[in-house]
């Protein structure tokens, strides 16, 4: 048996696909922002990120990388054991309060990663439901799916943002089916945002349970950075809100926020979160500096919002073709794997600029795209350069320029492994 | 349809069970380790820490802590991004090259928790070999068991360390078949070891690949800390080696070493590593500390043993049931769980230390137990006054002092979730 062959051919495979992903090196430069030196294996260049999921550039604010600082310097490195096993510390507790706190819930619970969080929080809670029913968005993420995998629970999957179709799923179910309905806020790929409100109805109308993923939304939006749900007054109309420590709040972690005995069965039953070392309280600490500054400054969404409307005004005027989005997510249309691929790299190798292509299976063959993310450090200096680099870039590779009627194309989700379905 | 009333009813259960878990809250203070502040929701007291899985106490050591402040002055708290989307960061590239240099293996790939590892590696390492048999021991760690389980491929649970057993299932299986043996160097709560040359002389005549997972061993064992494996001189023999930066090492996250096939099919097959952000920069720097400290210097490793020894033999001598391991774990018998939890009370209120109760189902019920991991901090004095604690306490709740003849029991593993299995 020669194994290595197996694997020798299954990655190429993914080469003969055009979906070998290479990983670009870089080493941010704190106080900088997005300024980061990309070492190409050959020498370093300082180049600009236009595709960090730091979406606010909080992973630098002094306050955050203050908190962490003193936290290890007073406490060390690690947390040095699971949450059982000696390592809930002080921060991280400290951090679950602020995190309930944040979206009005009674009580949080902090996971290593978003992805962990989603597919140990939904796996658990419909394991725990009496033959639940899972309704899941056909768009949600890998980690959902994973989730919804794991529970073991019947699932079906309803067209994305589709009422009508979530509706007749309901009623079929009944009224008696414990039925939990699992949906995002903002869609990431795309930027548009779910009908949380329409969701909520329906989920009172035929007693269903509401578990929404706001990752790309909490800091960013709402007046407290509590999310999209916060900004249209639903909070206490979803049963559990899962958010990221990574993206907006620029540290690691995921977490979920809910019920006292939805958070105590999860806590209790997981074995995702049983059986991991206990988030750091170095990480705690910085994660609860910049919940605490976003609950207070609005200046950062302001900026953000103001940048990406901007980006998106100024690439469109261009003829670039820029996506819909109702977001700060700007993705501008490829539309063909290798050309995606040679963008970015022409992107990186002549004008320092880093954004990564975005190929079949993150989004669906044909819709390949580069996706973009200003944040309020992206000043219109660096929209002027992104723009007339990119259409550089689209004149050497012989791109069109004008935003094509189709460029609003339906979109799937990774399908590296069959049955992902949603 | 009343959710909430569920899920309390779910934790009620275990509240019945004796196996409801309360986290201690801890505030470790970095140079004083095993010493931390516990906040027990009245007052602070300062207690001894005598269950870390901070091994040798790396999580506080000052060229840890250093590189980790250090670096995230320099570039900030957070990673900013998965691997592929801006996340790759050049600290987390310097610890994969440590790590493969560590294990000498051609490559390495970093994961968020060791959880996380071994479930991502072992599903995806199973799903690319067609028609895969997968050849578990029993007592494999719960994050081995989703990976077997996620995989999807047809597994065969060998009774513990039986390398008869194991033959006869390779035997069966034919030499035609792709066959993955995984297992432990130490396993965690009895703290024995596994027989790896005679699984790598199974493996080699019955053509299967290897798969260990050294997280309780890598730092420890080894004139390098490269594990069991390398201490004897069988790294090399091995396809696959999983561990832990969370442990000995001190800060957060897991990793594969293997060859450069397998890691790259890893890296580009598995969700669970490619939806994940990146480990921030910091932690990367603190981990490449650690190791590279560990890789030049035995004198953690020598008093580690050195004190886990002494205390064996100071508890054995007070009659306390001292378990038979042999490795640095000290599980000292209990055999209920409702006394086992009131011990571990009984520690941390009168007695100022902290062990935290190991109750079913991390092992089996009628073999509870504290399970004491004594560093190389822990001096003479501590271990005195843990013998004094422990031998007050056992008279108070009336346990036996003198070893029982039973106390060698077999274990199963985590069965939360029914077909946990192995």
């Amino acid at each position: 048996m020669k194994y290595n062959e197996i694997f020798e051919s299954a990655v190429d495979a993914l080469k003969d696909e055009k979906r070998y992903r290479v990983f670009a090196e870089l080493e941010r430069i704190a106080g900088r922002f997005p300024r980061a030196i990309w070492h190409n294996g050959v020498d370093q260049r300082e180049i600009t990120v236009w595709c960090s999921n730091d979406y606010l550039g909080m992973g630098q604010h002094g306050h955050v990388t203050d908190a962490m600082r003193n936290t290890v310097g007073r406490m060390g490195a690690g947390a040095g054991g699971t949450r059982n096993i000696s390592g809930t510390n002080h921060p991280l507790v400290a951090l679950e309060h602020e995190l309930a706190d944040l979206h009005h819930k009674e009580a949080a619970l902090v996971f290593t990663s978003g992805f962990v969080s989603n597919e140990a929080a939904i796996s658990t809670i419909a394991r725990l439901l009496p033959d639940c029913l899972i309704l899941s968005d056909q768009l949600n993420h890998a980690s959902m799916i994973e989730g919804v995998r794991r529970s073991g629970a019947q699932k079906k999957i309803f067209r994305h943002n589709d009422m009508d179709y979530l509706e007749a799923l309901l009623k079929e179910a009944g009224s008696e089916r414990a039925k939990l309905i699992v949906f995002e806020s903002v869609y990431s790929m795309d930027g548009d945002v779910g009908p949380i409100e329409r969701i909520c109805d329906l989920a009172d109308t035929y007693g269903a349970m509401t578990y929404i993923d706001e990752v790309h939304a909490v800091g960013m939006y709402g007046p407290r950075g509590g999310g999209i749900a916060e900004r249209e007054g639903l909070m206490d109309r979803i049963d559990v809100i899962e958010g990221t420590l990574a993206k907006a709040f620029g540290v690691l972690g995921g977490y979920i926020t809910s019920s006292e005995a939805v958070v105590d069965a999860v806590r209790s039953y997981a074995p995702g979160f049983i059986f991991t070392t206990a988030l750091p309280p170095g990480l705690c600490a910085a994660a609860t500096a910049s919940i605490r500054h976003l609950k207070a400054s609005s200046a950062e969404r302001e900026g953000q919002q103001r940048q990406a409307q901007r980006t998106k005004d100024v690439l469109k005027a261009a003829g670039l073709p820029v996506m819909p989005s109702e977001t700060h997510i700007v993705p501008v249309l490829v539309a063909d794997p290798e050309k995606c691929k040679r963008a970015s790299d022409l992107l990186l190798e002549k004008h320092d600029i880093y954004i990564q292509p975005i190929n079949y299976p993150t989004v669906p063959r044909g819709t390949e795209r580069l996706r973009i993310t200003p944040t309020p450090f992206h000043d219109d200096a660096l929209i002027e350069h992104l723009k007339d680099s990119l259409c550089a870039v689209w004149d050497e590779l012989g791109l069109v320029r004008e935003t094509p009627a189709s460029a609003q194309p339906t979109r799937r989700k990774m399908e590296i492994f069959p049955a992902a379905g949603g």
